[in-house]
């Protein structure tokens, strides 16, 4: 602490030090989700009182800069209160369109697989976030006998029932009366949601999404000619429902596709009353929702929130996800609940790949039944909370000033809003120079309306690579900005 | 041997010997791929002369009913000849026509993972014939670190470059300029199959397929909206060209996929000459071709045919592959070259399925860099063929008189040819209740012109268990031909 701090006569001491505690947070010396030292420390380092330590530590909990856990101290927020302001929802007359895709998707789809790149497109935990040590221990204990019965036969086209059943009680908690034949398992949830959009729709159909939405999701609806109806989103709520009813009374939409939960690319959670709304627009209209919940279980607050499928009476909602993101990225392991579109999209399943890999969905559910899943994700959330956290500081530490950022309460990524003029595919380029990777926001759209946006992924713990990374983007962006 | 066979003074005692042999292999009692005794035993258990014994064996080689191996002796012929006769080829008009495919193809898949089947259905090789044990070591050998990358990083969309490395120089011998860039790995053969399809044609139009033809081609035609125009194919020598060019005077076609090494369901190889002349109608038209390759390394003669991928000058041939039918189907490893439909292609993968799984391409990878595949396709082949010979061995015992069926060179199947009056879908429903599994010609085909037909597949070593499966399918058969 700075020993000037000790020499003040002013009287509000503790108002001092918490203004200089928290310059120390956006300043990036402390860091989010990081413990703060104790009040005798911070009394013996500062020569404040204990009194006055106290006193600053309740007033920067006051300002919602940090939090107590009890029996445990002070910590640094993840998610700190208007550091910067969040990006406002973009209105825009709705219109079916032919979505045509830029080709760089593929340039960032490639990057992700690219250790040598600072990869910020690819929204996939790091390596050390995933508990690959005992996927390895399980491949591993594969038996002679099991080779012989998983290697040299197809899996059921639905997929092993042992994993089945192992996902349906996993979702027990968003998805009350899963059951094993509900479930149909996939390769990812990329496969899950394709399917599903083949069963549901066919070429010439308009399909409702978010805007921003998934840029694979556009793309899918591209190469299966399929025109896209942009709603617009807002950035905190998802859908805006009204646009979407008044869009329905003039154009016949086939199907949507939503994200609700941690929302790619904006990390929204639709609330609970709209998904409500949502249901009640979309079903008397007997529009199927195929909805992607592929980072439901990376929540922050207590409880993962809730699911369309879970108020779906009708079989109308065709639920997707994947272990993707929680386990094993490379294992390609996914599956979706579709309701009373099963029978189709089994059968689209067997011919767009006959079954998925036996074990691979053997060495998922041996994980599962091990109980550690739960350990595993209590570990992941906490590092995923203060990843987001610090990626959101530094982007207030270096980015201009009129940025905007979402503040997400889950899942691994921010998006991040930028002056008017600053076009993000510009930034991309020349962030690629520099191999670093991130998703700009015309692909997340069918126009170039989310031009000066970009996604940011928080995968990786911070470190002093991604401090400068941060920083080199910050720069890259000014200097858009001036010139 | 008879003992009365000694006694006769027959002088054509060699030819007696000869009919006696012969009627023991019909019979069952030599199987095909069998190794027969040696001169000299057969002249100590018949009493017949060295030369008379010698004379019979010339005479049963002169028949095709055996053949002699330089240093190890006289064996039964998988592959006889004149046992049945083969089915003709069946002329139709040709006609776009929507598919409507038979709901039990649910049913027969099913079955194929149900290890409690007497699976004369699926098309694998049995466990035991596969190199599962091989493929235990190489999973059991998996390190921290190769996990670290394997399981925790989304794998190249293409597939890893060190498994499109070895594709690439295994293929060599049957596409020659095969390069690893030009391979994009799925999952499975049918993943190929459904992307090439999806990135050259889209609903409504037209595609070219041989009938009978592989029933998930028919099953991925009918979800896609398009229409088949069957042309008529020779259960020798394949699609009938003259056939096809008149009717291209007259329709559009968009695409077609074809299966010209050991087709699925026939089991033939299309010559050469053939295959150049569908090159040089299709190319000229700009119809691309989607070749399923799948089984083009379980040939029986020397060689693998020749490949249209290997003729392809214009890139307009789509190849495709796996190794379900070779090392293993479970673990969903297949490939394709689409030639300059590449882009297309690899941006469908991305959305049907973002990357393969990097585990199993690395344990396929280590296969193919030990050196063991070719050791364990020579076993294989010499299993299967032996497996093909008996199995038709069998139906010539057990089935009606004017059965007939294909003598394939290659692959696991046979096509077999009832009485006209013979539905094989009352065969498969009779069938499944005793829990045997075969493929009604009806799912091969959208019109019924093939419900007096069905496959059977070989891909168990043979055993009495299957002669009493053949046995019964006989007695259904017939049972249906009476009534």
């Amino acid at each position: 602490m700075d020993t000037s701090l000790s020499e003040t006569s002013n009287h509000f001491h503790y108002i001092r030090l918490a203004d200089d505690i928290e310059n120390k947070i956006l300043g990036g010396i402390f860091r989010a989700g990081e413990k703060l030292p104790s009040i005798r420390k911070l009394h013996d380092w500062s020569g404040f009182s204990i009194t006055t330590v106290y006193q600053a530590y309740i007033e920067l909990e006051k300002r919602g800069v940090i939090e107590t856990q009890p029996k445990s101290g002070f910590y640094v927020r993840s998610a700190l209160p208007n550091l910067l302001p969040a990006p406002k929802l973009k209105h825009h007359k709705p219109w079916p369109r032919k979505v045509s895709t830029h080709n760089l998707i593929n340039t960032a789809i490639e990057a992700m697989s690219d250790p040598d790149i600072i990869n910020l497109g690819c929204t996939a935990p790091a390596s050390d976030l995933l508990p690959h040590a005992q996927l390895l221990r399980i491949i591993k204990s594969t038996t002679q006998k099991q080779t012989g019965q998983w290697l040299t036969r197809y899996e059921l086209p639905a997929g092993s029932i042992r994993l089945r059943r192992e996902i349906a009680k996993r979702i027990s908690g968003v998805i009350p009366n899963a059951a094993e034949d509900d479930i149909i398992v996939t390769n990812g949830c990329m496969e899950a949601i394709s399917i599903c959009l083949r069963a549901v729709a066919r070429p010439g159909d308009t399909i409702l999404v978010e805007s921003p939405s998934f840029h694979c999701f556009l793309q899918l609806i591209e190469d299966q000619d399929m025109l896209a109806l942009e709603i617009p989103t807002d950035p905190d709520t998802g859908m805006d429902l009204d646009s979407l009813e008044t869009v329905l009374k003039t154009h016949n939409v086939k199907a949507c596709i939503l994200n609700p939960n941690f929302q790619n690319p904006m990390g929204f959670v639709m609330p609970i009353e709209r998904k409500q709304r949502l249901l009640q627009i979309l079903g008397p209209r007997g529009i199927p929702i195929i909805e992607d919940n592929i980072c439901g279980e990376l929540y922050f607050d207590r409880q993962a929130p809730v699911t369309l499928k879970s108020m779906d009476a009708q079989g109308m909602v065709l639920h997707c996800a994947s272990f993707s993101k929680t386990l094993s990225p490379g294992l390609r392991i996914g599956w979706t609940l579709p309701g009373r579109f099963k029978e189709q999209v089994q059968r689209i399943k067997i011919n767009t790949s006959i079954s998925t890999s036996s074990l691979n969905q053997h060495v998922i559910a041996d994980f599962l039944e091990s109980g550690a899943f739960d350990r595993h994700l209590r570990r992941l959330r906490t590092a995923l909370k203060s990843q987001l956290g610090n990626t959101a500081l530094a982007i207030a530490r270096y980015f201009p000033q009129n940025t905007r950022i979402t503040c997400p309460k889950g899942g691994l990524m921010l998006w991040v809003e930028l002056d008017e003029t600053v076009d993000t595919l510009e930034v991309f380029q020349q962030a690629m120079k520099e191999r670093i990777a991130i998703i700009p926001g015309i692909i997340c759209a069918t126009t170039d309306r989310f031009r000066n946006c970009m996604r940011i992924s928080c995968g990786s713990p911070w470190n002093e690579q991604l401090e400068t990374t941060i920083a080199r983007l910050g720069q890259i962006v000014s200097g858009l900005l001036e010139s």
